[in-house]
């Protein structure tokens, strides 16, 4: 892209490139014999969600209220909060308003979060799956401890409808498969001690972006978002390539020496995001050896090979964010470029949706 | 606070803190014996704004044309845009419709980006500071090289009011003394370089908030910002106490277990920011020993010491981020709690706009 549509920085979406990701995505699950519920955490696009349940998924997944109250106000009708709530009355209230516009599935990891559930919402329609811990050591509780919290739903009268995982610990190099191993044994374990309870288990529901490669089919849903857009952490993981980056930071080049050039994208526009084993602070679109080496709020440093080229001033290069989910939570609009037709503006209207 | 105004999370100001820590900054560059150009990046709040021109300030410093857009529509009357702009000709009409309305000076740091800004601005009241490179290498040119900057802007018929440098890497723990000196010796050089060759200085300006209390009366003016609201980051640098921090985030227990408690704020709402040398991914008002081991969007991992609390799902807490710039720029609104008076909304009216 020789000439911004916009004054940079701005974010743009590839919606080729996004449509090829999701068709991938619908085959790779079909061949794997799972459904899948994308987290929508990802994009917070209405648009986005929409085209993913035009490509088979069966829902979406979300970690919050307000991202539900968008979603579920631009018609989505079905939607997992992977996420403990502590539900106070306001917060009960506003997801017991969405239970009655769409089918809401929240998650648990303690028997007081499971009372205070109870109390706070009394009688619903509202389904909950039990969070267990697959190595991630975040929320989730011990895989062989999920049965006093099958009893407490039950005791409540509350809908168990099975567990899930989060096996965040795939974000590592390396680590993807044996991540994907522990994610299939915990699911497993706690499906076993609620089986020989007497508790039936319809869902069992995890995934990663960099587990989906081997992901097994005793899981009967993954819950994966990155996949759609792709970001500089999943080129780290060799988890996807260049050519599947669907987002980048269209910017200009405000100030160069040699082989570094220093663009007008940083951290408000990208994202701090910074993984310890990560070799920068994002990529470059079409440079693969190239990495930011640097970056504050307003500029980002970029270093390119000796043997590769030289900018100056002006000239105009899209970088890459390393975490796609936090780069898209900095913009309200996103500019959707194809070659198929003139460039749309999306709302990333689920931003901000903390609460 | 026990009792949460909102759902959360969601971000608070105290402002008898603030306000405090305006007070200290006025008192301290009085008695340093310079003015102080605060960068408004940090909060992006045209009420903070003009609480710091009460305050003392001369103006405020901000990175790009839109956040002056935002605060030039609050009345803001001085601006400096401490950035290399690359001036695109829709960018220059934008900067030129500004300068009627108030002062506006920009950093350059190469004859191109003069030429440029000459070329799309025309006749013009802006005015320039060269930006040197003080040791942070990001942007801004060697000290002893600003002549030809300078001659540059002459010969284009355009106002130099002298150099700028940011010493970015006072960001370090132990830094804060020499990157300070390296600030004064730069901006020194530039300016001995610049009037040896007949271009006067009358600004001289620096600052960051960790090399403060070291600055100079060579600076003619700092521009720090942290200050008034103060993060983790500084915690970790000690530059600021605990007991100056003046913005948090007011989370939710949602998941426990011994001496470690999950919150309903991640990098969503806190940012993403960790230094390689800080000790977490921020910390929490009021626990000075516990740290945030662990960040994803939607929880941060709070670990106490063995001898301190522990905590329960729907137990309440403040965490602070490690960087407030980035912190600010997610949310839309900020809840400012005062002991004088009932609780106001400010809205964060330059939030996002990054070009």
């Amino acid at each position: 892209m020789d000439t911004p549509l916009l004054d940079t920085p701005y974010t743009v979406i590839d919606r080729d490139r996004l449509l090829a990701n999701l068709e991938v995505h619908r085959q790779r699950t079909k061949k794997q014999g799972i459904a899948y519920r994308p987290h929508a955490k990802t994009h917070k696009i209405p648009e986005l969600a929409k085209l993913q349940l035009e490509h088979g998924a069966v829902g979406i997944t979300l970690a919050t209220i307000g991202e539900a109250e968008v979603f579920v106000d631009a018609g989505i009708p079905s939607i997992f909060l992977a996420y403990p709530l502590w539900l106070t009355a306001n917060k009960a209230q506003r997801l017991a308003a969405l239970s009655t516009r769409a089918d809401i599935t929240m998650g648990v990891d303690s028997v007081a979060g499971i009372q205070q559930a109870a109390t706070t919402l009394g009688e619903t329609t509202i389904g909950f799956l039990i969070e267990v811990d697959s190595g991630h050591h975040r929320s989730g509780c011990d895989p062989r401890a999920v049965e006093p919290l099958a009893a407490a739903l039950a005791a409540h009268g509350l809908r168990c409808e099975g567990v899930f995982t989060y096996p965040g610990h795939s974000y590592h190099p390396g680590a993807t498969t044996t991540a994907s191993s522990d994610e299939v044994e915990a699911l497993a374990t706690a499906t076993a001690v609620l089986e020989s309870a007497g508790y039936p288990v319809t869902h069992r529901s995890g995934g990663s972006t960099p587990s989906l490669h081997s992901t097994k089919d005793s899981l009967t849903e993954t819950r994966a978002g990155v996949y759609a857009l792709g970001d500089a952490q999943q080129l780290e993981l060799q988890t996807m390539e260049m050519s599947d980056i669907a987002l980048s930071v269209v910017t200009t080049v405000v100030s160069a020496r040699g082989h570094t050039a220093v663009v007008d994208a940083g951290s408000k526009i990208m994202g701090a995001d910074k993984a310890a084993w990560a070799t920068g602070h994002g990529r470059v679109l079409g440079h693969a050896e190239a990495r930011i080496v640097a970056m504050s709020e307003h500029h980002a440093t970029l270093v390119f090979p000796e043997s590769g080229p030289q900018f100056a001033p002006g000239d105009i290069l899209n970088v890459i964010p390393n975490h796609v989910c936090n780069a898209v939570n900095l913009v309200d609009i996103i500019t959707v470029v194809s070659k198929q037709g003139p460039p749309e503006q999306w709302a990333v209207a689920a931003r901000g949706k903390n609460s």
